[in-house]
């Protein structure tokens, strides 16, 4: 189980995670909460479906949305910025991207970008995936969690 | 299904929703953008899990969270209303309780406070519930569901 790999190496990590969610909304902070114990290391999160919160809750810099859209990598790395300074956490997940079943922004259904922000820096993880809007958003959640879990195996820094 | 008819209703009114969640940590905004088409009318959420949280991102007295702890009918009224107003939404859903399986602040599992708040006030529903920490967390969603949307099938205010 993903989400209880994470929690426990974050525990043992002493860390704590937080997340800016938009076609997840809130899936992947349920997910982590679903685990017995997940108050030690969760934090909170934002969830950003209007395009607009994800300027005001997350922080995310609004003429980088006037011009790309709410679904680019960018965005993704600047909701995972957001989550873990806004929420105080040591690691942010942002995660944006097409649920579909409609294309939204110009970008086709399947189309997600993880970001993950770090005591050392960010960086994002594009996808491409199949699967009716149900299977994205649960794809997605599955991938975020798999992409900290990934990094918490790394050597405390 | 709740989320669905919700949904339903708020387009049928104009009308949109944000949440501030605790122990369902994403559950209710997560269920309600299940329902395709759910952007016209859901704002997004505060997911609020961490104590420290309901005050910083949903505006939540922090004396009274020092004096009560979190789970108490007044913190969930409070985060309905930091949800509606942080958020920009016509309504506004606000959930604190215990998921257990352990106690919470000296509050027995199953204690759960759900807010909601709309354009003529706001008003708290506190519920017993019983199951496992899964079944506490997905019976409050549906709570929370079904509440909101008692309230809209009233005429528009």
């Amino acid at each position: 189980m993903s989400a209880a790999d994470v929690v426990e190496a974050l525990k043992g990590r002493g860390e704590t995670v937080a997340t800016a969610e938009s076609l997840t909304a809130g899936l992947v902070t349920a997910a982590l909460t679903d685990v017995p114990g997940s108050s030690a290391v969760v934090r909170g999160g934002l969830v950003v479906y209007a395009t607009d919160l994800k300027h005001a809750l997350a922080g995310v810099d609004a003429a980088l949305l006037a011009q790309h859209g709410a679904v680019h990598p960018e965005v993704a790395r600047q909701l995972a910025e957001g989550a873990r300074e806004r929420c105080g956490a040591t690691w942010g997940l942002g995660l944006t991207g097409v649920a579909g079943p409609d294309p939204q922004d110009g970008v086709a259904p399947g189309t997600v970008h993880i970001g993950l922000s770090g005591p050392s820096g960010s960086f994002v993880s594009t996808l491409t995936l199949g699967g009716d809007r149900d299977e994205v958003r649960k794809s997605s959640t599955t991938a975020a969690l798999d992409l900290l879990r990934d990094h918490l195996e790394l050597p405390v820094e």
